[in-house]
């Protein structure tokens, strides 16, 4: 418990602030609330009588359920506010739709929306604790930290692991969510993608620079694949998904170059045929279901670190 | 609890391959949770810490908020998913969406879907349950075990009795279930519909075909009415909803030629003046709402069945 | 508790009906309920396994999560339906959803609608307790009470108290629960308003009727000002939103007329810079976000009144 005791921020807005210790603290916790879900009486009363609102202004299954169902699981009483039932529609402004719901007295409030720093800006103004479910393209906190958890239980280490990054870097959120744990848990990270789809200061990013999936995932331990925003498409970022699978889907053929025990992982939703040959997805290297089952506990674990439950406790 | 002892399946997907016992095991079991719902304190705690998915991708008023009682009334955590704020409009396969939802370890998945065999397709591949909230217009388990709780509450059998089911049967799932359900349990079915809503081979469905309403329900114990899709009107099934209601509408006129203490029944939602008289909705042979009631403890009794918590009890 | 051992309605339908002592005995249950969502676990078990159905047909954030909150902090099982996800698009009526909902046994049925009189209707139908959380333009009785509970902690009374309530006084149920409750409570109440927003017989209300909003806050000890619809503006009920302000909008300066501790409250969502400035909402006199929180309380207090649950413990 000495981790959780050291965990003193109201929210979880980004990996970029966090220090390698915190991130731990996350990571050790996770790990302690992972068996819950493999119970035949899935539930904890840890966080009984706390009010948690999940406010989400872009569609999301997976991480909105993932939140769900560590809310439920950990007894938590959730609510469920999505962008079109909101008084959005009605004109008012996040800050004063924040400050309403704050005034109902909730302990956390988990946000997702389009514009970068708008859970930064929520966490300024809000008593309650803030984590961002994803802010534009800016961060996805709880996406790194449960892809972290995952590589761990493969690797049982980050520092010194090569991991590839392929895909659509600039308008991805989850890279630089990871690129930011996996430097300062010291890996070393290679993004790959179209130059149509990578930052022009890349290089800040604090990644090495690539423009080939060869390149990228030769000898490399993990190999993270995103999702290709098939609705972008129309900006035409690449001439066609056919095309783009032919030079940055990863198949079995191509896996060749990485390592032999190489993981492949991916945030979802997959295009198969895409990004990913089913054949690898559905394949011994894949840890992807894995994610999403460390998911749950991952979210379990910041929810219950900045419900200040551990303090309580304490 | 002999017959809740032999229940061993792991998902509800049709009638079709129930045995006569599997469905009395089902219908002993709903009596008993009959009562949970009467009580001042609506709620047993027998599915505590249980996940329960409800994944809807057709709209539903009644059998989703009939499953989420049913769930609230066992204690178990259920979750709603609907079409428009899934993946899927990412566009994830319906596979993928659930093997992420397997991921998350839930107990027990209710699936509404378009597409005949859905829900069956996803029992292939998850471990946790599947029940079949109505696929396309091949089943709907649960209205027809629901109909055929509410027949007994009143007729004490099912062998025997005269049941006539009247409307659209082409593109009815109820009439599916309804049909197999009745004659596993050897009650005498006629259908009666325009030729434009009956199928080709409805003689194959295993019931009598007829083509009017007086000559379905003449001697009939039970009178199923649909509901006559008017959405579907554009198809010219029929001439307009006053011409269907002057030839397959059931008044207190025509009720007349059935048995004298028949019982009218509907699934819902009805269309007033169409496929059914209100006189007769609401008159004294009606059990439509005595079907919505009963519709909670049959939900219950599969929820509980299917989750395996008879067996942990045992 | 003698207070609340008088209640004996099944349903809140509007402020009209009541009598001041049953005002009082909302307010007193209210300030009970205050405190369980100012503790760290925020929960009585005290509507334990009802079920309550918020049944809205008209988009709400505040209202209906101010009446989830309520639910869950009473440990009620709330279950949700909105007009999109309801049988009405299947051209199901209003009495027939109801009905259904009824055989399903809820206890309480919370319900916005935009036609005035359809909370009374289902009333009339169900066994069910039915709580008005808005019809049309008719009553919105839990708004007056919140209002009514946040003027008493400043000033301890209502008898004698000056309340301006100022904006579209025709289109507003919460000014119609507002005069209902200030009047039977024997305060003065003033509205104003543009002549384009004031209904005919604006004096049948109760309320002194003035088109000025210095004449209306002057000496007030309350002011309310209500939300102008900006999607009703194509009527052309004003010529823009800053003609408006400038003829209604609140602001510091003008506030000085009023009394020197006069409170400022608004229904929300707000339109800054519209109907009143922001130097005023989150000015020293203003109340808004106090509203809100009471809001949770007053709905608690009446879900457990209408519950039955206090004659239970009886």
């Amino acid at each position: 418990m000495t981790q959780e005791a050291s965990w003193t921020r109201k929210d979880l807005l980004g990996i970029a602030e966090l220090e390698p210790g915190e991130i731990r603290a996350i990571l050790d916790t996770a790990e302690t609330f992972l068996e819950v879900s493999q119970r035949a009486i899935k539930k904890v009363p840890t966080l009984r009588g706390k009010t948690v609102v999940n406010l989400f202004f872009e569609p999301s299954t997976r991480t909105r359920s993932s939140f769900e169902i560590a809310q439920k699981r950990l007894s938590a009483d959730g609510l469920n506010f999505s962008a079109k039932t909101s008084a959005l529609t009605k004109g008012e402004s996040l800050v004063d739709t924040a400050l309403t719901l704050q005034a109902m007295q909730p302990d956390l409030i988990v946000i997702r929306h389009a514009y970068p720093g708008a859970p930064h800006m929520l966490a300024r103004r809000l008593e309650a604790g803030v984590i961002n479910a994803g802010d534009g393209a800016h961060e996805h906190p709880t996406q790194a930290l449960l892809d972290a958890y995952t590589i761990l239980q493969h690797k049982e280490r980050l520092a010194g692991l090569k991991v590839a990054i392929v895909g659509d870097i600039e308008h991805s959120r989850v890279v630089r969510s990871n690129i930011h744990l996996l430097t300062k848990m010291e890996a070393e990270v290679t993004v790959a993608g179209p130059r149509t789809m990578m930052p022009r200061a890349a290089e800040t990013l604090g990644a090495k620079v690539v423009f080939s999936l060869e390149e990228a995932i030769t000898d490399a331990d993990v190999i993270m694949m995103l999702r290709v925003q098939l609705e972008r498409q129309s900006r035409l970022l690449f001439p066609s998904a056919r095309e783009y699978f032919r030079l940055f889907g990863l198949t079995r053929e191509r896996l060749k170059v990485a390592k032999e025990d190489a993981i492949i992982m991916h945030p979802g939703p997959m295009n198969r045929g895409v990004e990913i040959a089913s054949e690898v997805a559905d394949g011994p290297h894949s840890v992807i279901l894995e994610q999403v089952s460390n998911g749950v506990a991952v979210r379990m674990a910041v929810l219950y670190l900045l419900s200040g439950a551990h303090r309580e406790l304490a």
